[in-house]
């Protein structure tokens, strides 16, 4: 049994010795997988050309399983690998990365770290922004502590991220399609959003992109915030109407956006998003660094040839 | 007996009451304590102009003691109070902004929030700050995961701030007068900076102002930094030598800096610092909103009265 591994970052391939498969790896920006490895049955993916993977779903006739590295693996979903193939994402070895950018957000708003840049640009001191400030002062995001965070999205990354939030002094709260209690974050179903919403000072997004979550942050939505609310987004730009984003921020009906994720990537020339006031922009850094892959590849291939179930499996 | 408490910050002023002590209000920013008031033997300080300490150091004849909500109370001691008259610091009250602040300056180095603004100013993607990244690649700082935070003047903030950084993966070291462990954490003595500063991924700085630390990060301290690394002060700018920060950051000898104090605020027109490539500039507002303030007024009126050791007495 052979195994292609990508080379677009650096694993441990020893960490996947051990088992009776042959290891190889692939480049995956190469438009075609070589010749001499068509015959593999495992594929794991990260950052792969979508011609990559066309081929790869076109020329892998024995494939039977790709192992994306990816929270979200779209670009596997898309390249019209046989309904055969069982894929597998990446969940679990972002959550640290993702977590800490999200956490960097949260930070840069409340203490207003991009508009003392603007200021910093113009050489002048925004006095108004340090010196003696009121402590917590109703109706304004200035400090995670007693902040209201909703997290909507609350799978692994939420979990990773709450306990910092937590030690911040911040009021935590969760929604997802399955509430209950998780890790002492009280999770919600949708059905409590417009609540929520209405009292809420950081909103941190953190929903997958599919069709159930386009535009889940609409018009309607947006307006339940508080004015002096901020928005997050770490999951994927899909989820939010940026037209209706940009119209709360520049009517002052929100207070700022840090956004990591655009329903567009690289944001367009001409995207309203970047001349909205408060709105900080950072180009889908979040994860991008897949953390302890060996793990998660060596137990699913045990898993794989031992016949048992895989973890992270996309339920096609 | 009469204390006087500032109008300058929100104080729940029933948390002080159930002494014998008369509570009266004053306005810290008139040039004169009102004539009614001068036989305080109390005086709570915060952001009070220079004038009007100078006038309660010389017409309030019957002072004992004088509480400043500052932590470093510079401003109470350069007012010219008799040497009988007791002054005790806010040291504690600050801890949690002002750790908050620098964990959020920490995060914006490490995830280049301060790079990604100034591109989006110009609507330009920066794409390298984005997508796949190497995942903690050596001589770099782009996570507070398994980066060697060392934390330079180890008090209370430094105790606040470390479980933050800890949690987040950091492996964190500190150095002060007094060697020792807390918290779980090696605090060393200034011995052994030399060492600690060649191993140093992000150095924190929290020293206090005074002569002792004056420039204590010098031209050749700072020359033993790894080139990566970044500096970050949130205690006095006097323990900067910035001169010696600003060439090491327009010759790449140092990463980046974020600072949050200067040797004089508001930072001058004229500061090479403006223009220091990698600076993030902050107006000093890390910590200015004491938190719980009451709490030790209360104590030490308590102590005062019964005549016990009041807590944070200024040595003079």
């Amino acid at each position: 049994m052979k195994l292609l591994y990508p080379t677009s970052l650096k694993l441990d391939v020893q960490s996947l010795e051990g088992f009776s498969v042959d290891l190889q790896p692939y480049d995956v920006k190469a438009a075609e997988i070589p010749a001499a490895h068509t015959d593999a049955e495992v594929l794991v993916t990260w950052t792969n050309s979508a011609a990559n993977l066309r081929d790869a779903a076109t020329r892998l006739t024995r494939l039977r399983w790709v192992q994306s590295l990816a929270a979200g693996p779209n670009d596997v979903l898309a390249a019209g690998f046989a309904p055969t193939v069982a894929v597998t994402t990446g969940s679990g070895l972002h959550d640290r990365t993702v977590a800490e950018h999200a956490l960097a957000l949260l930070l840069a708003a409340a203490r207003r770290l991009d508009e003392m840049r603007l200021w910093q640009a113009r050489r002048a001191w925004p006095g108004h922004l340090g010196g003696a400030q009121p402590d917590r002062p109703a109706g304004r995001f200035t400090t995670l502590r007693d902040a209201r965070v909703l997290v909507w999205g609350y799978g692994n990354i939420a979990r990773t991220l709450a306990p910092h939030l937590t030690a911040l002094g911040a009021r935590v709260t969760g929604v997802a399609r399955t509430p209950g209690v998780r890790d002492g974050v009280e999770v919600h179903g949708e059905a409590a959003l417009a609540e929520l919403l209405s009292q809420t000072d950081a909103l941190v997004m953190i929903l997958p992109g599919s069709e159930a979550t386009r535009d889940a942050l609409n018009r309607e939505r947006l307006a339940l915030l508080p004015r002096h609310a901020w928005v997050v987004n770490v999951g994927r730009g899909t989820s939010i109407d940026e037209d209706a984003l940009a119209d709360a921020l520049e009517k002052g009906d929100l207070a700022g956006a840090a956004l990591d994720v655009f329903k567009t990537e690289p944001l367009p020339a001409e995207s309203r998003l970047w001349d909205a006031p408060n709105l900080i922009l950072s180009p889908h850094a979040a994860g991008g660094r897949p953390q302890d892959a060996e793990a998660l590849i060596a137990d699913n291939l045990r898993r794989f040839i031992a016949g048992q179930p895989l973890r992270n499996v996309v339920d096609v």
